[in-house]
């Protein structure tokens, strides 16, 4: 986006909308946003309303006119006088009218929370997930003795385990497969490489004070707060007015400041806290702001995406790869965001991990060498096409995506491929994962095509992984800043000949006929594209002279045919340099653990009945810690069993835990499934032990020494807990459970 | 140290002392200063001059008067029209004289190298070393097309899996092994808690500014190098000047602001790009400052360790782990100091990798389980004793250094001894691995014991791990400043009676007898201990009354029988409440890193002789790239199989890099070892390959199935190359070398 359209259009109305794309290519940068864009699949309010909300809502209107109108017709009777039986007619027929508007507020209410998709159930579903993530330590509100601080989490002991492994797994799926070239950047950075890349000047969101307190809102917020409470709770809302406000969530992310300003001062919006006025929405940039070294004269930024640090290093990386594309660089690494008032718990944080991949590639050969290996694969997909047309995500076979056009590039079509693989590997249920391509407004101008991947969970679909084509952008923005060419060489075998466009004003001419006004002419001459000075030539040729707009002088001037030589010559050239593409998937890693955590939950009843216990699911490779240790009964002999094959799963990296402290085998049990432990090793002998899947709850027996080897194999991934069941004989649960 | 010590004693020519701790403690936690404290054997330049040194600047001395005096002594003989003779005989006698000063002269030269230790080999070995890391991208300045930020840098592809390797290393020996408790908290850190921390206050460097261009310097830089310049280039000092010097040199870290002052000015030091005067030394805080939040009214910082996100969650992790100890959280992540003027390369960073230990463990109960695993280690150590008495570093055997009181406690000497078997399986050359003890004027008051870990390289002896007992003092600080306490209760089996001390003020005699005083004297009566509260008693008790000094009037009072009564009571406990002590094992991960590049690196000769080739040994668990795949020759069969073995390298998890490029077989061994690939697969048939080793470059021959799993076995550590050596043929180094 950034530069080019800033430079095209300034005005402040079109500012924010260069914003909400810059946004936008900040989430694709694997940001924390997660507002779904307008499309009437995504959004809880479409700018359509249902036909029986509609209908209700004029009839209530109407209810409520004659309401309205039979209680005056009462009060008129009354003071004209009436006779008792006349009023009490009139009074019965209020009554009437009465109870038909309450029956019609009661369909409307039941429509509108209808509508609202059973947030009740979803608010206690999250509520039962958090609370035991919480109570297990898998996060921690930061700095907690200190009260806290808005938007900053720490990950307890389970959580880090889980990050680790999606870290890890990360790391072998691309980093690994792909001989991709990890890197490591700071996260303080200098103003100059975040001006260049857009982030100084456009990394804002509108921001509004209380006026007499001075707090800080989010202007969007504000609005749409007010536009959802209204069409919940106001169910006098005429039909009109609830589509006008349906419309403006609808078109949220695309108001200009001004636009938000004069909707927030029409409604009379006020501090949500203090009931004050508000000021105007003014923009406010959400990177945490430094200063390097002690002079104060540094200003430096703490980054907001790890994608920077890869293409201000382009250069070297080309030439450590034997100046060869395609290739690709990753890095993973701390970004921060200052929000103006966090909110979405675990989704919408300061500070967060992002795992970010730079494909770089020659934009006229977009293949990719492993194509194929994705080809086949089907899975949700929610083209541009139906988003518009208000269908829903359907499965779409991903090589006719590629081969129809839908999807842009076989590299991007690959990456789209592997991030599914990823995501369901790591346990993402992949009815809930769908890939939404960008809508044109959505885009930033010079993107080729982007793809989200979304995540269902309790919040409604969350972008989790933004893969986006980026064409030459960051690359050329940070040779234009630096001066330092980041290009790419493609070397002919043979010289080729090739045919060069040369546009030569006359100086001297131009100079005796525009004057000051020269340089501004001749600029203009040589900026024409191959089919503008083609043209020229030929007018000039037929005419003598020609009409010639000046944008920078803002009038046409008369360019005579002895101002300027336009032809083209054939060259022969060795090499052609490029400025490559970049094709960047990008990744929130909280997120995706955030989901993976909903996904994976599940309660179920205690063996008595009397209770439910929470579960996690996570398959072994992702689990925080993937065995427990228990001897049957407190025993001298039985816990020398589990301390022996404690050292043997230390000494096979398998992280686990032993516990000897007697408590009965259900709670212990209970506690693991609660964490996510995948197996539990009971030592009921001393020469075979019991192993225990968690979600089956079937119990293999195993000798003392195959034990450890045998979770290795199956945490590893070399084996399926099928494989094992089938070959070691079963153990019924009799005193274990 | 810090708040305590800074209210004890605020003067500010204290305030540099502690200062001077406190950079120390932040050191051991995992810092990355490296100067090295004063102590005989650690300064380059010890107080005590060589007795050759003294003798040579004292004859150097006397030598300069007498050609001085026979230079008076010639042009007095001229100007008195001398005979020739004569002024020939002076003038010989003065030649003679100045041969003798120059003999003089080039020997104390050499002395003064000498003492550097070779300062010329030492940087010439650094050079090769960064040379071939930068080249091979281990490393890249950060934002080098922008010009770069001092002490940014980037880890490069290599660097990025050296890195990766030795945290997964970490992560298995501390974090797995001891079951630790890993958590990951935000870098982004609010006030409060760094205020309660210390750091706000006295984490600091004295800075000094050239007056009129306001570029700024360390102040303990300029006075260190403009002592080590005389020292080395003036040889007309005298020996007590280079006495003086030295002295400096040993003291420079105790010197407080006025001192560092003083002496800049009587030496008359300037800036050094512009020889402007400079203004007096003030403390710069060296954390990078940010704002939360937009109203900017809520100040923070970028942490500058990980260690206070594990103290601010004791309570969490207290009972997450059962309300047990001992027990130990861990933590790795980034950390931020904003250096004055970094220096030493990658040594001294503005941003850095911190891997910290917090063992939590009973105050009165130091052991530690698993001591016994490293009792029998011996190892170069060098404690306090030998560092002031000028001895050097010796092999102790661990437990004898534990048992005898050199190292405080077990659970101390347990961390020592893992810390120095990680280190070693690392690559770390333990003959260049000492552990040195922190002199009682290093270590915080409040600190039990600390060791730090120092590794020799070019730079010097570099404290790369600290090891500090720092008793209470952290979990109490922010039990202090938060209100919530930070303990640990040990419950006893049956209760026990303790003797409590009462000292209950009469408020009424008080209130009496001091009015508006009241208050301060009924604090100061509470705040009595033991000793000083039946001091009283007694007194009280054979005199009626006593004399009392009340700090915070800073006066005495006279306190009567009747304002105060003193008893012993027995009281029956079921609990014992207490904060736990912490034995922090603090890790810098790119000093370590650095310092295992350096030691290595070495070069060899090519086969033909005719260059010298870089080589990393590193071993293969930490080796960025495990193993390499060439085709003998380019052939297409061979081409197949390179890829088939490269797919099962890569299904093992194992990184490598496959080359069809034909470049000679010579040339490519030169290029991998260069980034110490330990293994290279080379494909001269289709059926079998060879694997060469990068030290011995020996080969053996395996079959094309068995190629993934052997290198694997070997890079995993469950194998040794000298295992493998022994079990496969032998392949002569015909073709392949």
């Amino acid at each position: 986006m950034r530069i080019l359209s800033s430079l095209i259009s300034s005005s402040a109305s079109f500012g924010h909308k260069f914003l909400s794309r810059f946004t936008l290519r900040s989430l694709n940068a694997a940001s924390l946003r997660s507002q779904a864009p307008p499309s009437a699949a995504s959004t809880r309010h479409s700018t359509q309303m249902d036909a029986s909300e509609e209908s209700l809502r004029k009839a209530l209107a109407d209810k409520q006119s004659a309401v309205e109108a039979q209680g005056i017709a009462v009060r008129q009777l009354k003071e004209a006088g009436a006779s008792k039986p006349e009023i009490d007619a009139a009074v019965e027929a209020l009554n009437d009218l009465k109870v038909v508007k309450s029956a019609i507020e009661n369909r409307l209410q039941a429509v509108v929370v209808g509508n609202d998709g059973g947030a009740a159930g979803r608010e206690a579903f999250r509520q039962a997930v958090v609370n035991t993530l919480e109570r297990r330590l898998f996060y921690i509100p930061s700095f907690k003795i200190y009260r806290g601080v808005a938007g900053l989490y720490d990950y307890g002991p389970p959580g880090c385990a889980v990050k680790s492994n999606v870290l890890a797994f990360w790391r072998q799926h691309f980093v690994l497969e792909e001989n991709m070239l990890e890197v490591d950047c700071p996260c303080v950075t200098p103003e100059v490489v975040l001006k260049a890349s857009g982030h100084v000047d456009k990394f804002t969101d509108l921001m509004v004070k209380d006026e007499k307190t001075g707090t800080c809102y989010r202007a969007d917020h504000l609005l749409k707060d007010f536009c959802n409470e209204k069409l919940q709770k106001d169910l006098s809302l005429s039909a009109e007015k609830a589509a006008e406000l349906k419309h403006i969530l609808a078109v949220l992310d695309d108001l200009s400041a001004e636009e938000l300003g004069a909707k927030i001062k029409e409604y009379g919006i006020t501090a949500p806290d203090t009931k004050n006025p508000l000021s105007d929405p003014y923009p406010f940039n959400l990177m945490f702001q430094t200063s390097i070294g002690p002079s104060g004269l540094s200003p430096g930024y703490m980054r907001p995406e790890t994608a920077q640090g890869i293409f201000v290093n382009f250069r070297d990386l080309y030439y450590y790869n034997g100046n060869k594309l395609p290739f690709a660089a990753a890095q993973i690494g701390q970004a921060f965001r200052n929000e103006i008032s966090p909110r979405q718990g675990l989704l919408r944080v300061r500070e967060f991990t992002l795992a970010e991949i730079e494909h770089f590639v020659d934009p006229e050969d977009k293949s990719h060498p492993k194509y194929s290996e994705v080809v086949d694969l089907e899975f949700l997909m929610f083209p541009r096409e139906e988003q518009m047309s208000g269908q829903s995500a359907k499965r779409i076979h991903l090589g006719e995506a590629v081969s129809t056009g839908i999807v842009n590039n076989q590299t991007l079509g690959y990456f789209i491929g592997r991030v599914y693989l990823f995501l369901t590997r790591l346990g993402i249920d992949k009815n809930r994962l769908r890939f939404r391509q960008h809508l044109a407004n959505e885009m930033a101008h010079y993107a080729a095509d982007c793809w989200d991947a979304e995540i269902e969970c309790s919040y409604g679909w969350i972008e989790c992984v933004g893969i986006a084509d980026r064409s030459a952008y960051d690359l050329r923005a940070h040779s234009d800043k630096s001066g330092v060419p980041l290009v790419a060489q493609e070397k002919f075998s043979e010289p080729r000949e090739v045919e060069k466009l040369v546009i030569a004003p006359v100086k001297k001419e131009l100079g005796l006929a525009f004057k000051g006004n020269q340089k501004m002419v001749v600029e203009a001459l040589e900026a024409m594209n191959e089919e503008e000075a083609m043209g020229m030539k030929d007018a000039l040729a037929s005419k003598g002279e020609v009409d010639f707009y000046i944008c920078t002088l803002g009038k046409n001037v008369v360019i005579k045919k002895n101002m300027v030589s336009i032809s083209k010559e054939k060259k022969k050239e060795h090499q052609r340099v490029f400025t490559p593409s970049v094709i960047e998937p990008s990744f929130g890693i909280g997120r995706i653990i955030y989901c993976l955590y909903e996904h994976s939950f599940y309660m179920r009843s205690s063996k008595a009945g009397d209770e439910q216990l929470n579960v996690f699911r996570f398959p072994p490779l992702m689990a925080p810690i993937k065995c427990t240790v228990f001897p049957l009964v407190q025993n001298q002999q039985y816990e020398e069993v589990a301390k022996h094959i404690s050292k043997s799963l230390t000494a096979a990296g398998i992280s686990h835990k032993i516990d000897i402290t007697g408590t009965s085998i259900g709670k212990r049990y209970a506690r693991t499934d609660e964490l996510g432990v995948p197996f539990a090793i009971t030592v009921d002998s001393t020469s075979s032990v019991t192993i225990r899947e968690r979600d089956s709850k079937d119990q293999i027996r195993v000798t003392v020494e195959e034990a450890a080897s045998v979770v290795k194999s199956v945490t590893d991934g070399q084996r399926t807990w099928d494989d094992v069941w089938s070959s070691f004989p079963h153990h019924s649960s009799g005193p274990t459970e």
